[in-house]
């Protein structure tokens, strides 16, 4: 009765090795934004087949785990579609669960409510290198929170921790989702054309000035409007002086407090960061998702080529959930990927405890395994791990693979 | 468009008070089984149908949530049963996973193989009072190591980590089932009834001595055979006397070894043990599963009325999943019943960092904003959790929820 060793198709078992640094950054995110006043919450990794089916998670509602309905309730005999068979599935992001944890426990949070989220997700999207159908996200909201202060402690905390990781010289991208569409409109695009003309331009970084350029002619947009967009890209600067030439250009399409507030952060941000990143303006980022109402952020990691996390302030997105408007901000940390890249740099858990193994001979009599394990005791106890293990006819192979699993302090007891 | 509050129906939300004495009891685990050498690992929660419904699982298996297929898969026109819509399911334990995973892993892996598991499972039960649809397990197992070194250092572990909780004067209980067996022989019940007898004897500390005479009569088995079962119970002792006792009745149907191993299992944790418990031999534990082959035991908590937690050897079980031979012994910890003892006894995380809080009037200008900022990231370098605020205009309020989130030391910045 052997049965498949492998997991299901595009999941994965997480060997000791992995599990050490993940176990580890684990550790690291939650006391670092413990430090910045947030608590952690949980939600089921079930949810409600109308609450992942609600249109507000985009292309991830194509790629849901469906949980069969059970007993009296699955009639297969009557069951028309699939919907009429599942009531349930898995969760493919933790924002839905955020929102509906929210809109169910608002009067025992605080307000602001400062939550912390790890967890596994689910998506059957089709399996890849690198990228599993189970896995592990970690977001970071501030709900309730109007002002920047919610912005620059998310950045600042996530940078310490990035920090804190050994990451160095990354950068934030920042931008404001007002500031696109003010651009776009002084430019001259139809409102209907917003999302697709920002779809584009979010391609800057691969397809360069010119294939965004080549893509909206391509799809018909006016010249006028094309040229005077990429020439406001082509002068604007990635700092502070950006900011203040686009609220000029952009004058009255330009919300007021919008410039004031990308300032204020990127300064703030600069003047009191503890790690060694950059952060800049960057007027081409657009985020994906939809919801997103004002400021955006990303980081770029070079070794990485891509992002490494982002998020940014969505405040009509809880209200949709719960009936009531809520604003918030949050932060979407590539937890995956950031364990890829401490694997793929041999990264070392920095371990308080020394390793200690014990090798024992089988013939050892009730006394002498006693003393022994008092003696293990009494080493935990002064901090060590220890491993004790019954000594082998191969005592060479055992002490190698002992090494292999950090066990360089070895010790024979005789019987 | 206001969607459902509630989780789904027997899953539950994870508030903040709950969640830190989770995280606390997690780390607590991690920490201690690592000092013993233990490694964590992680398998996907979705499992392969198949090794789900492989007839180990008891009766969990009538519980499991299926997951539909997908895509081109779903062939829901011609589907005649429930198996032809389901590929995989989310695990009812961690032991078929381990299983599993030790198949796939076994030549990566150190030998013996001492495994720590923590994890969501998931069964379909009834909803009851205090018991969750989607609760987390957390095993720990030696894989590999044939001799009771195993038994002994799972003990000592286990043990180390409850009085590191604060838990005292727990009992453990020990059996064997090969004990359990020679005893039935002994007494001269049939082999085919000794499973049935063992389940009446399971219910010894519920219905007592006269109510498993009463069973045991009911059920028709001979009288004498039940005489001299009870005859047994009542005169054996639950100390390393009883064990000896035990072994000079029940003569040449013990199996050599047997009852030497556990008296040396009950001396030995006596005289090496780092917590307050109590260790005795207990013949009437019987352990539901079926699979056990040796030495079992089990938590007992006064308080708790029950068990926290049990485990025992399972020599034959890896080897139905793998194909091949592993001797195994291990421990399932009743995390959630823990954190529930913990929660109704108002436990305190003991936490190193302070807590602060700072209230920053809502006209701060983006110097003073600064100013607050960088106190703040002072503050946390030299250990503390501070909580940056805007002041509210019911600031009295304010200052009470932040009270009661731990927030005593509030400081306020004005404009």
């Amino acid at each position: 009765m052997a049965l498949k060793k492998k997991p299901v198709t595009g999941m994965k078992d997480i060997l000791p090795k992995e599990m050490e640094i993940r176990d580890y950054v684990i550790g690291l995110i939650k006391e670092t934004y413990g430090m910045f006043g947030f608590s952690s919450i949980e939600t089921p990794c079930v949810e409600h087949i109308e609450s992942l089916t609600n249109k507000q998670g985009g292309e991830n509602e194509k790629l849901i785990f469906k949980i069969l309905k059970r007993g009296e309730k699955l009639k297969l005999d009557t069951a028309e579609c699939e919907a009429d068979l599942v009531d349930s599935g898995l969760r493919y992001d933790l924002t839905v669960p955020l929102s509906r944890y929210y809109a169910n426990h608002a009067n025992e949070l605080g307000a602001p409510f400062k939550a912390l989220q790890m967890g596994n997700v689910w998506r059957a999207d089709r399996p890849q290198r690198g990228r599993f159908r189970q896995f592990m996200q970690c977001d970071i909201d501030i709900l309730g929170e109007p002002s920047i202060l919610a912005e620059i402690e998310l950045i600042q905390a996530t940078t310490t921790l990035l920090g804190k990781l050994g990451f160095q010289k990354f950068t934030i991208r920042i931008n404001n989702r007002k500031l696109l569409k003010a651009m776009a409109a002084y430019c001259g695009f139809a409102e209907q054309d917003y999302d697709n003309v920002f779809i584009t331009l979010d391609k800057m970084d691969k397809i360069g000035m010119e294939g965004v350029e080549e893509e909206l002619l391509g799809a018909g947009y006016e010249k006028q409007a094309v040229d005077k967009c990429l020439s406001f890209f082509k002068t604007v600067s990635n700092d502070v002086e950006g900011v203040r030439y686009a609220k000029e250009l952009l004058g009255i399409y330009l919300e007021e407090g919008t410039a004031e507030d990308l300032e204020t952060i990127l300064s703030m941000v600069e003047d009191i960061k503890t790690a060694d990143f950059n952060m800049i303006f960057d007027p081409t980022l657009v985020r994906g998702m939809g919801y997103y109402t004002g400021p955006i952020f990303e980081i770029a990691m070079d070794e990485f080529g891509g992002s490494v996390g982002g998020g940014g302030r969505y405040d009509e997105m809880i209200g949709k959930f719960t009936g009531s408007d809520t604003c918030a901000c949050g932060f979407s940390i590539g937890f995956e990927r950031i364990v890829m890249l401490l694997l793929e740099r041999d990264f070392e858990v920095p371990s308080a405890a020394g390793k200690k193994a014990f090798l024992v001979d089988k013939k050892a009599s009730p006394d002498r395994l006693k003393e022994v394990l008092v003696l293990a005791a009494k080493e935990r106890k002064a901090g060590y791990k220890v491993s004790i293990n019954v000594m082998k006819k191969n005592k060479k192979f055992q002490k190698e693979q002992l090494a292999k699993d950090g066990y360089l302090d070895i010790q024979e007891f005789f019987a």
